[in-house]
C-alpha cells in the first residue's frame, strides 16, 4: 500500500471485474469500449490513496472509484464530440467509430452510470459525497464552456486569470474532488479534506500547466503527439498567454496575428515562427518556473496533512511522477 | 389540494421562484430558455399529488419537484438534437437557435442541475430516493435508443411487445418515477409505493398509445401538429404495428411498402392511403379500446392505494384530463 503501483493495480483489477456491456447492445458497447480503452485511470487511483490516507476501507472506495472514471471518460466523450478529435488514446472516437447521436446518448448513459456506481455504497457521509460530485460535475461542465468560450474571444481577450480559471474548472476539481471523495469516505476531518483538496487543486493546475508546456517542447516521441498542435490549432493555452505578458509590441503584435490565422498560411512556417518568439522571451523558463511553483504550494497542501507518513507516500510519488512526465 | 389546478399552480410557483441563468451565461442561457418555456410539467405536479396522498409536507418535495422536470427538459433538449427536431413547444429547439455543441452541453449541466435540486434535501430515504430517479434515467436513455434502433429495424422487424417495452422506458417510467419519489419523500408504505408506480406506469403506456392515436386522428386545430406526421416520418408507432396485425397480406405488404417510402412518393398521398388502410381495419376503435382497457389497469391500481379518497381525486382528475384529451 505505500507505492503508486500497487494503487494502479488495485483500479486495474476493479476495472477488470466490472461489466459495461448490457442492453440495448447500441447504447452499451461504445460505453465497454470507452472504458475499456483504459488511459492512466489517475482518478480512481488517487481516489483510493487518499481514502487510505484516513485509514478508510479500500473496498468501501471500489464503486466510487468506478463512478470517478466513468464520470471522467463520459466528458472526453462529449468533449470529444463537440471538439471534433478522432483520435483518443490512440483510437478512434466514440463519435468517429460510431455516429453523433450514439456519442450523445451512451455519453449521458455513462453519467447515470457513475451515478449508479456512487449510490451502490451506503456511507454516513452520503450526501456530503453525491454533492461534492456533483458540484464538481458542473464545475467541470462550465469549465469546458469557457474553454469553447476562448476559442470565439480570440488570444487578445482572454486573460491569464480567465484561463486559469478555466483549467481549475476543466481539470483541477476532478482531481481535487477525487481525492476529497475519498478522504469523504475515510470519515477524514473536514480541515484535512479541505487541505487536500487544495493540494489537487494545484496539483491539477500545474499538470494542466505542464501539458500546455509539453505542446510546445515535448519530446514527440514520448509525448504521443506532435509538438506544437495548440499553435496549429489556435488553441489557446498558458503558452501564449504567458508570452504576451513579457513579449514586446511587434512581437505581441505577431503572435495575435499567428493565432488569428486561419488556412492562409503553411501551418509548419507557422509554428516555428510561434516558437521562434517563444525562445526569443525565454518561455520555457518561465513556465517551468511557474510549474515549479505550483507544485511546491501543492507539496505544502500535503506537507500539511495529519497522517501517517507512510501513507502520503504513493500521493508524493505521484507528483513526482507528474512533474517528471515526457508524455 | 383537491384539484389539479392546485397543484399546476404550486408547480408555477416553484419555478417561477427559483433563478435558473448563471455564469458563464452561454452555458445557462439555453437552460433558462428551456425550463422557461414552460409545458405542461406533468411531471413535477404528479410528484406533489403522490407526496400528498401519503401526508407529505409539500416544502420537502420542491426541489425534488424542480429535479424531475429538470432531469425530463435535458432529455428533451438531447432528443430533440439526436432527432433533429426543429420545434418544442412551438419554439424553436436549442440547437437550432443556438447550435449543437450548447445542446449537449448545456443538456448535460440540466442533468448535473437536476441532481443539485434532489440533493439539497435530505431525507431518511434519500439514497432509494436517488437511486429511484438514476435507475429512471437510465431507463429513460434505453428507450430512446431503443426508439433509434426501430428506425433502422425498419417496421416489419419490431414487435408490439418491443414497441410497448420501448415506450415504458422512454415515457412511462418518468411518470411512474415522479410519483413513486414524491411518496418516498411522504415515508409511504413499500407496498403502496409499488402500487401507486403501476399506476403511473399503465398510465403512461396509455398516455403514448393515446399520442399515438391523435397522429393519425387527432384535431389538427386542438392537436397543434398536422394530421399524419409520423405518416410522413416512416415512424414506427403503435398504430401500423396494431394495423399489421389485422392486416391481409396485400395489406400487410402495401403498408410495410409505404413505411419504407422514402422521397418517392407524395407524401399527403402516402398518409390518405395509410389512412385509408387504417380505416378499413377499424383501427382506431381497436386502439380506442386498449387504451381504454390500460386506463382501467391504472385506475385500479389507482382504487387499491389505502389513501384518503379526497387525496386521489386530483390524480383521478388528472387521469381524466389525459383520458379526453385532444392534444
Amino acid at each position: 500500500m505505500n507505492s503508486i503501483k500497487y494503487y494502479l493495480d488495485q483500479v486495474k483489477t476493479i476495472f477488470d471485474a466490472e461489466q459495461f456491456d448490457a442492453e440495448p447492445h447500441e447504447l452499451y458497447a461504445p460505453i465497454d469500449y470507452t472504458l475499456r480503452l483504459g488511459g492512466k485511470r489517475i482518478r480512481p487511483t488517487m481516489l483510493l490513496m487518499a481514502n487510505a490516507l484516513f485509514g478508510g476501507d479500500e473496498k468501501q472506495v471500489h464503486n466510487a472509484a468506478l463512478g470517478i472514471e466513468t464520470f471522467h471518460n463520459f466528458t472526453l466523450l462529449h468533449d470529444d464530440l463537440m471538439d471534433r478529435s478522432p483520435l483518443r488514446r490512440g483510437q478512434p472516437t466514440v463519435y468517429t467509430k460510431w455516429n453523433e447521436n450514439t456519442a450523445i446518448l451512451s455519453g449521458d448513459t455513462m453519467f447515470a452510470l457513475a451515478w449508479r456506481f456512487f449510490l451502490r455504497q451506503p456511507s454516513p457521509s452520503l450526501q456530503e459525497i453525491l454533492q461534492c460530485f456533483n458540484e464538481t460535475a458542473i464545475e467541470v461542465c462550465e469549465g469546458q464552456q469557457k474553454d469553447m468560450n476562448f476559442e470565439r474571444m480570440g488570444l487578445a481577450n482572454v486573460s491569464i486569470g480567465d484561463y486559469m480559471d478555466m483549467i481549475r474548472q476543466k481539470t483541477a476539481v476532478l482531481l481535487a474532488g477525487a481525492l476529497k471523495i475519498g478522504a469523504l469516505y475515510a470519515g477524514a476531518p473536514a480541515n484535512e479534506v479541505e487541505r487536500l483538496y487544495a493540494f489537487g487543486i494545484h496539483l491539477g493546475l500545474a499538470f494542466q500547466m505542464q501539458d500546455d508546456l509539453l505542446d510546445g517542447y515535448g519530446d514527440t516521441a514520448v509525448f504521443g503527439k506532435k509538438t506544437g498542435q495548440d499553435i496549429r490549432d489556435n488553441k489557446i493555452s498558458f503558452l501564449p498567454l504567458t508570452a504576451l505578458k513579457t513579449a514586446n509590441e511587434e512581437q505581441k503584435q505577431q503572435l495575435l496575428a499567428l493565432f488569428a490565422s486561419k488556412d492562409n498560411m503553411d501551418e509548419e512556417e507557422k509554428v516555428r515562427q510561434v516558437l521562434a518568439i517563444y525562445e526569443s522571451l525565454n518561455l520555457k523558463n518561465t513556465i517551468e518556473k511557474t510549474i515549479a511553483d505550483e507544485f511546491e504550494t501543492a507539496r505544502k497542501e500535503l506537507d500539511g496533512i495529519h497522517a501517517d507518513e507512510t501513507l502520503k507516500t504513493p500521493l508524493r510519488e505521484l507528483m513526482e511522477t507528474l512533474i517528471g512526465r515526457k508524455k
